[in-house]
């Protein structure tokens, strides 16, 4: 609910004259006119949303049959109905959802029929005035305990849906007026039921174009590294304004934003992951915890970029005033190359291949050029004293200052997550493919693919490489420039 | 799990030799001895865990009490277990969730159920053969949609659970082989339970020691600031090693890092809080999305307090060497005034007391001591050649530079957290106290109730006022600290 005084100023921003006329009336006319535009636009931001739905609906009409189906309807009863609920609460959107909130329904119901039905036998053997209180006794611990347990984070993460049965089919079983032998045949029927619910919603969602939430938590850390990559290799040209055509590619630069808060949907991720048996690329006990790891690296890089961006942004800035182009070269240097690299370590994470030569090369050539800007700025004293065209001038040094502090961090953050992907193609279960002469020729394709004026900034940046003062540099970077 | 290679590392840290032999069975024990300090210890974390959960039983155990009433269970029989499973299902930590919850499944189930009853006696009118087909073209269709209008982020937020309601009522009702009056008295019996359960769910959530999501968005903003605040009053004396006792304040910074990660439980606390009738200092109506304005400001604030976090870490960092004693004091001021007014930000939005004088003369503070920091960055080249004991060393001033420039960013943010809260304070259904001398004096006791060096350090500020050079922000500060 927006309060009023958002919702005036928002009608206010609308335009003076037109909106209020429009009324009540014309807002509605317009939320139904723009529904359709909206669900289509759902569907196509990911259009598995579209067969899950379908997927759903398949699952709860095959469930819905065991009412028809005369056989089963004798036997089963009114608990079909179990089934049907199963499959309604079960069905999730990723496999492993699925399967977690499946196997988390059947286990409880197990157990906690198992101790209800103790109970109610234990409570049934005590007498008329016994009976409630010792039940009455039983189902507030039970309820209270499992609900505190419901608190710790890891029960959380992965059983809560279980302890919720749990408390449930207690409650259900041990209050019943039922007698034990009804309870009994109770009990049988509805784990029947809810058996054919959960495998039905499993068979389903398994079979019909599945969703695995581990592909899901593998492309999106991948995703989250390029976008990072993206952003790096534009930053350069746009904060120097080389490009030189202004507003047009900083919206562009903007899809690091959503790499700032995936935290959660990565937890989230792993955990359903956990739940999954090997598919695709995936062989069981695959390290999903790992990917937690870089993509906390991501984040941290993220931030960082963040500060970067706010360089960008004219609001929060201090005032841009560079002269020294040294500084801008080596600067646009570390920021296309930590760039690139990244661009190449998620294509690597991807496609599940080692992380290529070139993506060391980038990694390489932004660490020198971090270290050569470290070591003009020592030798800079005396170069203000002794070079024409490059002079200390502090004012116009401090943005230039900040960023270039900011992309050292960036590239030994690119170096932590070039690291931490070699160590996931470490782990036993983990299989990366070994880059091959071909695919490193696509990987170095795949690094020439990033549009026309990122050669330029190459063949610049190349070179540059020869003008460096420093011989050892120098030296190391055309070792590295003839590995690639 | 963690993977076997992950096992290892940790197995082989726990110590070389006694950790092997201890063998599944220590570990076991371990578990076993660690649990009981867990659970103390989740309690201890948060105290209403523990009265929630014994609410739970409580509501639990008055719902079950309906089987032992003859009345009701002559009346209701078995469909009492609804009622069960209405309260363990709804019954959330805070009054917002259980509120929601509770409409929720109280609303789709009357529409669903109304719904499922059109579309049986539809189905009942068109003879045997199309009594399936028919009832299975609408099953598929309603459960397909709904599962795809649970897609949209808005009602995700506020509807996800009514939705799933609505899917699982309306195929109970459709696809039951029960004839139509059954149906009927069987709907009356379901909804009465399921108000039963619903309402003592609601009713003692609401009144044994409630739990208000508003009143946990509310703090939850207000600490974050608080941790900001503490972060940066704090990071000067560690960063320019001013305290000297090294490490032991480092682990007291860390506060602040959980305000990265806060944006998803803010949202989710927002859409709970808009469930809530008025209550304590919070009536109808109270802007919460407002909340989340704070909260993002919150956020882009501690992605550049995170950066600037990583100065003070060792492993990424560039060399600190900080030579240039005014650009020390400068940079402290800006840290620690924007820490304070972000303090008495924090103390302002918990009591609901409109940001006192001193807030805005810690900001006003800290914007200065930034404007005096910009202005000597600019007369730096001439101040080299002139007056003695600070020369332009660049390598020396990289570092600071970009503290600078980062405080500088944060002193920004600062000034816009004042406005928001601010905003926030003039929206027509939120009631701040005006700052009575009487609170103002609270007020300023609150910000000197910091400790020991925080007061020398506000001494040391209070003297470097006098040996400012601007005159004009000299002035200025004067008649600021006079406003105090």
């Amino acid at each position: 609910m927006a309060s009023p005084a958002i919702c005036d100023r928002n009608n206010r921003n609308d335009g003076e004259n037109g909106s209020w006329s429009m009324g009540l009336c014309g807002k509605v006319m317009n939320k139904v006119v723009e529904f359709p535009i909206k669900l289509k636009k759902l569907g196509q931001d990911d259009p598995r949303r579209v067969v899950h739905s379908l997927k759903v609906g398949l699952a709860v009409l095959l469930v819905s049959l065991l009412y028809y189906v005369q056989p089963f309807y004798n036997g089963l009863g009114d608990t079909t109905m179990w089934a049907v609920i199963t499959v309604v609460v079960v069905f999730e959107f990723s496999v492993g959802a699925t399967l977690g909130r499946g196997l988390n329904r059947i286990l409880a119901t197990f157990l906690a029929g198992a101790l209800g039905f103790g109970v109610h036998h234990l409570a049934s053997i005590s007498g008329e005035i016994g009976h409630p209180i010792l039940i009455g006794i039983f189902v507030f611990l039970l309820a209270a305990s499992v609900t505190f347990i419901r608190f710790f984070p890891r029960m959380k993460a992965r059983f809560d849906y279980g302890l919720l049965i749990f408390i449930l089919t207690f409650c259900l079983i041990s209050v019943s007026g039922y007698r034990e032998e009804e309870i009994l045949e109770m009990a049988h029927k509805r784990v029947s039921t809810i058996l054919i619910g959960a495998f039905t919603a499993v068979f389903v969602c398994i079979f019909i174009c599945p969703v695995w939430a581990g592909d899901d938590l593998h492309n999106l850390v991948a995703n989250n590294i390029e976008k990072l990559g993206s952003f790096l290799e534009g930053f350069g040209d746009e904060y120097f304004k080389v490009a030189g055509n202004g507003e047009s590619n900083r919206a562009h630069l903007q899809g690091y934003t959503s790499v700032l808060n995936s935290k959660q949907s990565e937890e989230t991720q792993a955990n359903f992951a956990r739940w999954e048996p090997r598919h695709g690329k995936f062989r069981y006990r695959h390290p999903w915890r790992h990917y937690l790891k870089i993509g906390n690296l991501n984040q941290q890089c993220a931030y960082r970029i963040e500060t970067l961006n706010g360089y960008l942004n004219s609001e929060i800035q201090t005032p841009l005033n560079i002269q020294s182009n040294k500084v801008q070269e080596l600067c646009m240097k570390m920021s296309s190359e930590s760039g690139k690299a990244l661009k190449e370590l998620a294509w690597a994470l991807k496609t599940m291949t080692e992380p290529c030569a070139a993506a060391s090369s980038h990694i390489t050539k932004s660490r020198a050029a971090a270290n050569n800007l470290t070591s003009m700025f020592r030798t800079s004293a005396a170069a203000a004293a002794g070079e024409g065209g490059y002079q200390v001038r502090l004012q116009d040094m401090v943005p230039a200052v900040t960023v270039a502090s900011l992309l050292s961090d960036v590239v030994a953050y690119a170096e932590q997550i070039e690291k931490s992907i070699q160590e996931l193609a470490s782990f036993p279960h983990v299989q990366f493919k070994s880059a091959e002469p071909k695919t490193l020729q696509s990987c170095n394709t795949s690094s020439s693919n990033v549009g026309p004026h990122h050669v330029i900034t190459m063949d610049r940046l190349a070179s540059l490489q020869v003008q460096e003062p420093h011989k050892e540099i120098g030296t190391k970077l055309q070792r590295v420039s003839s590995a690639i």
